[in-house]
């Protein structure tokens, strides 16, 4: 018993104590360039705001429809799938931790990358599931051969965060092929920046599920919808963890928009195309300024910068009201996470980078 | 091992298997009469359609604010409390969920009513919780003394659900007095149709949670909001576990909606009083159409017919396209749970009766 454990009483004792996952900061302040939590610069699809004005705010005391029926189906259609293939939740965070608290039930650790997506031991720790973070290889890259070992589940984006970097998708089917005894997770946020996803391999595989998010590349952010594909009984096992959790996650102005968004392809690829553009003009420009950063295909870059530390940087930027996310960790804490803005944002960031660098293009 | 593990994949093994709580129907068709799910027949205050209208769709690509910090102010100011003693979530399924998850994580027994919501169950067995059920009295009161027992936790709802009976405040607290060793949590989802609420006692006990609700009053169920009150130790510890399951539960709808209507005083307090209204008139209608049923406090009345059985009915009425809920389980299956509509409605309800049990009145 730890000594602080002697004043205690009984119901503190029984509290369940968790180490949160600490979000990106959401600066309170305007007129601030936010490149620090990879939100969309572009805003979500003008159809959406055709639905709200459309919306009857009167059918606001009804419940939403618990089963999400609609938003499902426009989906499943969208990536020609089953609408039995899909799951919908709170943002890709709250499928990621139904499927957490659904599937990773065995008494062996489950696996994921040791840089990555930090919430992932997050989850594990509140659902206490034993789990052990395998070691990228020097340049960031998931070393496919480190997931062959007996375990309980495994679990990785794919491109990575926030390395950024993408896995061919071959690699992918390896890890899948030699766990075929536990639920893979293929952790898709940022897939519809340049790669491509293993949602083929849902048909092919009856363990796995692959997570995607309408909170990047659909610039939905502050609507939270994710969603998740998986055979039937995967998708089943899901919703009945969903129904002894909260009936109805997904209040009816999300389902009503998050139709809307996947109903407007033209919109969606359009304004993807245009961050991919950015990005690509990004990675020239950054390494004109000094910068050195694995090859991303999500909508932020991974950046080092060969004389100035990542901190002086972050703290520097702040200072000119420019926002991108630091993490303060072992083996990335010369890095800086920098989401990609409109040209006009990314502008900004060069000539204050090129300030704080002291570098001339 | 049952015979049918032996045919199980080791995936299939390792699945939480749980029964999940079965919500009310929502019919898809229009133009039916919906008193089964106790929604508020009325529409949210004005001021949402405002807000509606003002609300910047662009900002929909930003994240919302996790902290939901502007909400949890509105309502601390509204009810006198301070910030650090409220927590918001996505309906109060969400905040009792959380509940359950962070503060009963004793190996004895939590303690809830036989008769009571279905959902307290279904938690525990989600999240593996021991609970022992306490049979409530002939008429359906709760037994503040089969509280008194070790336990690892109590959970009631006061009004109780499904019977809708109010204890006073006096045997609330006498049940909290015996249990200062472990979290009590007071489940207030109907307090505002007649009942007294227990906050008061948050300020007194520092081991209460006191949890309501937009979905029945404000007439908000489709955008998912609720809340607890607690001492700002409990509050920290249900955060730290919200931000380690989902960093972003409530959207920037559900927030900027829901402060609208909590400060909306006026609207609030007139519609409550039309529903108070006509469920008073309900009681006298319903009893001269052959109905008894414990007094209601709540916006809600659980009544059996003398002559005709519920099932019967419940059946019969939903030919004429009116849903009313009724739950096949024993003690209880003789009993209708009639949400109050709005008079229109319940003089249709009450027409449908007359016809079903043959009483004139």
């Amino acid at each position: 018993m730890k000594e602080e454990d002697l004043y205690m009483k009984t119901w503190e004792k029984n509290i369940r104590r968790v180490e949160p996952y600490v979000p990106g900061e959401q600066p309170k302040v305007k007129d601030v360039v936010k490149l620090n939590t990879n939100e969309n610069p572009y805003p979500p699809t003008p159809k959406v705001h055709e639905a709200a004005e459309r919306m009857n705010i009167s059918d606001l005391r009804l419940y939403p429809d618990p089963e999400v029926t609609d938003l499902v189906h426009a989906i499943a259609a969208y990536y020609g799938m089953n609408d039995n293939q899909v799951f919908v939740g709170v943002g890709s965070d709250d499928v990621l931790s139904m499927c957490f608290l659904t599937f990773f039930n065995s008494d062996k650790p489950i696996l994921f990358p040791n840089i990555s997506y930090s919430f992932y031991s997050v989850w594990a720790d509140l659902y206490r599931i034993p789990y052990e973070k395998q070691p990228l290889d020097k340049d960031f890259n998931i070393i496919p051969e480190d997931y062959y070992k007996e375990n309980g589940g495994v679990v990785f984006p794919n491109p990575n965060a926030p390395t950024a970097l993408y896995m061919e998708l071959d690699k992918v089917e390896d890890i899948i092929k030699h766990n075929q005894d536990v639920v893979v997770i293929v952790d898709e946020a940022y897939i519809d920046f340049g790669g491509k996803s293993a949602m083929e391999l849902v048909n092919k595989y009856e363990n796995v599920l692959v997570v995607q998010t309408f909170s990047k590349s659909r610039a939905m952010a502050g609507m939270r919808i994710g969603y998740c594909f998986g055979n039937p009984e995967l998708i089943k096992a899901l919703n009945d963890v969903k129904f002894s959790f909260n009936s109805y996650t997904m209040n009816r102005t999300s389902i009503s928009y998050g139709i809307e968004s996947v109903n407007d392809k033209e919109y969606f690829e359009e304004c993807v195309g245009k961050i991919v553009k950015t990005r690509e003009n990004a990675k020239e420009r950054l390494s004109q300024l000094g910068f050195s950063f694995p090859d991303s295909k999500a909508n932020f870059i991974f950046a080092t910068h060969k004389s100035v530390s990542a901190k002086e940087i972050f703290e520097k930027l702040k200072e000119k009201n420019i926002f991108v996310r630091y993490f303060n960790q072992p083996l990335i804490d010369n890095y800086l996470r920098i989401s990609i803005g409109t040209d006009e944002q990314m502008e900004k960031l060069y000539a204050a980078l090129e300030e704080i660098t002291g570098q001339v293009k």
